[in-house]
């Protein structure tokens, strides 16, 4: 297996676009990435995309992108993991890079959200759990991680107060992003006041539906030291786990398995532990998620996720800082995206140019990006090779 | 990149199957390709679909198809590029074993396309084509391709008769295929006579709406010595290209550039010409399209795909055999299966298995999986290694 390094990142302003299409959306970040990886030219591109065909009408971005992206009969390929379809392509192209199949390949994720009802939205999102037997019958995604943190609160004590310092957190840090859908300050009591949409989980806690997309360049760690742009980064780990797509199957409804079961994976990859990591990107769909996440990478106990949060473990100046981006929460949540946009921060960190929310200690990053309720989740971890 | 070999074939008789589900279509393809490869338990899982989510309300197959598989918390994925999705699959699979990240890598195709109506099928297999520059217009599958054989038989004079003859061929080998969806013989006369779908294309000379699947196993050449169930096919070459999704953007309206280009990359890769190949399935989703792929991939002229299958080339007891399961036309077209179920046939063939259909000297075959209306084209080439 080859190693594998990335040499550009692409990201757009994110919000609600409605001068922007979906294929607009996927061409803009990814010329943003040509530009950044001085390429113009791929071997391969990945396309990280939930739910083009719901929303949007529109599958076989496999033929679209390329076309658009003026990349004439390149392979593509699109990759489809609900909320962790971004992840997913940037695994892909890995696997093109690693295996010897592209030298140069693209990962870019994309989602347009804004052009359909909060009905439809809802509808559309739903598709990620399990039709036949949760969504069929009403429940809404909201919902199913409402009954998570129902039983977190009831078996660990979390409190409504913690759920809403992951928000805070989450928006200090996106205040200080300009790519961000909503880049400003909130308080705990904004959160705490805002409109319930899932006991307990109110509006605050939850991502919001964005329009935007995101773009990775990979390529050999031998071809990125030719090119000599940035300092080289490695993928150096990847981990890919799923478990039930009903949260009713689930071994224990406060545990995310498919997160630790793929960060061990990822983790053995790349020759580490959880010590061994700087700072992570993870999936907070809803506040609640980003406690369960901390618990199932091991950065804390489980139970710990909410104190640590409230006691800053966390924040940016905290000892193991996540979600420097703003997160999903802040940053917004384009579901293909997300994956890619998680990699492009810790990217971002590595090489330094993370401006006001630098990380001053940045060497290895992590990204966890999960799909459904955690019936998929797909975890990176990436380092400057010296 | 490590030599990669098929274990395994997966099949169950295709048809309007209202008592299965789209998982339950999933798993039964995937346990009888784990009894044919006397393997239960793989290290990864690439999934074809192409419409789950507008069908059947259902993303996230990469949580479900594992979950419902009893293959806990192994990685899967999605992959989707229209009516190619099921060749996509198999590709990413064959790059899990080539690049080292997987030993043991299923490919499943699926397909759950009955449970809506015809309306609603149409537009869904209208999201394979450029949504906002075709299918918003009211243009339909059979129509962009009722498009593309106009222009045939008005720069070739290719007949009404020659494409017929497709489907009294691909017919005629169903008949003797118990999985195939029609496997029954029919006449010329029959598709002539039969309903006008978009002029110049009548009913039979479209393939079918089908719920199915399909399966294969992937490991490395090594491990399929040791096993010794079957004799040792691998994939010598593997092309996937794009093209315009539209076909108003297309060079040549006649033409089929991805088929072309995806032959070539396969040839390339497999160290072949066309003259190597025996035989071959291709995507015939009309009758038209068999007829330019046959035209695309080097077989015959530019034009003489119509005069070449009336005479007989492509027969069961032709020189260059193609569609020997019957097609898609006969067998059905279960979208995001039939680029798997293609290799499923051609595996079938090379171990001598085919029963009434085999061959007598299936040596090298070639599959041609086709998206859209050209978008996406990915290929195969498989041989027994001795």
């Amino acid at each position: 297996m080859r190693d594998v390094a990335i040499i550009g990142t692409g990201l757009i302003k994110w919000g609600e676009l409605w001068e922007k299409s979906l294929r607009d959306l996927a061409v803009e970040a990814s010329l943003n990435c040509f530009k950044d990886a001085g390429i113009n030219k791929v071997d391969t591109i990945s396309i990280g995309c939930m739910l083009g065909g719901i929303f949007n009408g529109q599958e076989h971005l496999a033929s679209l992108i390329p076309d658009y992206l003026g990349q004439k009969h390149v392979p593509a390929m699109r990759l489809e993991s609900a909320c962790a379809s971004g992840g997913l392509a940037v695994r892909t192209a890995f696997l093109e890079v690693a295996s010897g199949m592209a030298d140069y390949a693209l990962a870019v994720g994309v989602e347009k959200m804004t052009d359909v009802s909060g009905g439809e939205a809802t509808y559309g999102l739903a598709a990620a759990a399990d039709q036949d037997y949760e969504a069929f019958h009403g429940i809404t995604f909201p919902g199913l991680y409402a009954l998570m943190a129902k039983s977190h609160i009831n078996r660990y004590g979390t409190t409504r107060e913690q759920l809403a310092d992951v928000a805070v957190k989450n928006h200090h840090n996106g205040a200080l992003n300009s790519m961000a859908q909503f880049p400003f300050a909130i308080t705990r009591e904004q959160v705490l006041s805002s409109v319930m949409i899932a006991d307990p989980l109110r509006l605050m806690d939850c991502s919001p539906i964005t329009d935007g997309a995101a773009a990775v360049m990979l390529t050999t760690v031998e071809n990125a030291r030719k090119l000599k742009k940035h300092p080289v980064v490695v993928i150096s780990g990847i981990g890919l786990a799923s478990d039930t797509i009903a949260i009713s199957q689930r071994r224990d409804i406060c545990k995310l398995d498919a997160v630790e079961i793929a960060a061990q994976r990822a983790l053995k990859m790349a020759g580490k532990t959880i010590k061994d990591i700087n700072f992570a990107e993870v999936h907070d769909c809803f506040t609640i998620s980003e406690i369960m996440v901390m618990e199932a990478l091991g950065i804390v106990k489980p139970g710990q996720g909410g104190p640590a949060t409230s006691a800053g473990l966390t924040a940016l100046d905290g000892k193991f800082p996540i979600n420097t981006s703003g997160g999903l929460k802040s940053k917004g949540h384009p579901v293909g995206a997300t994956g890619v946009a998680q990699i492009c921060e810790v990217v971002t960190q590595l090489r330094g140019t993370a401006g006001k929310r630098q990380l001053p200690n940045a060497k290895v990053g992590l990204t966890q990006n999960m799909g459904g309720s955690g019936g998929s989740c797909i975890i990176h971890i990436m380092e400057v090779k010296s």
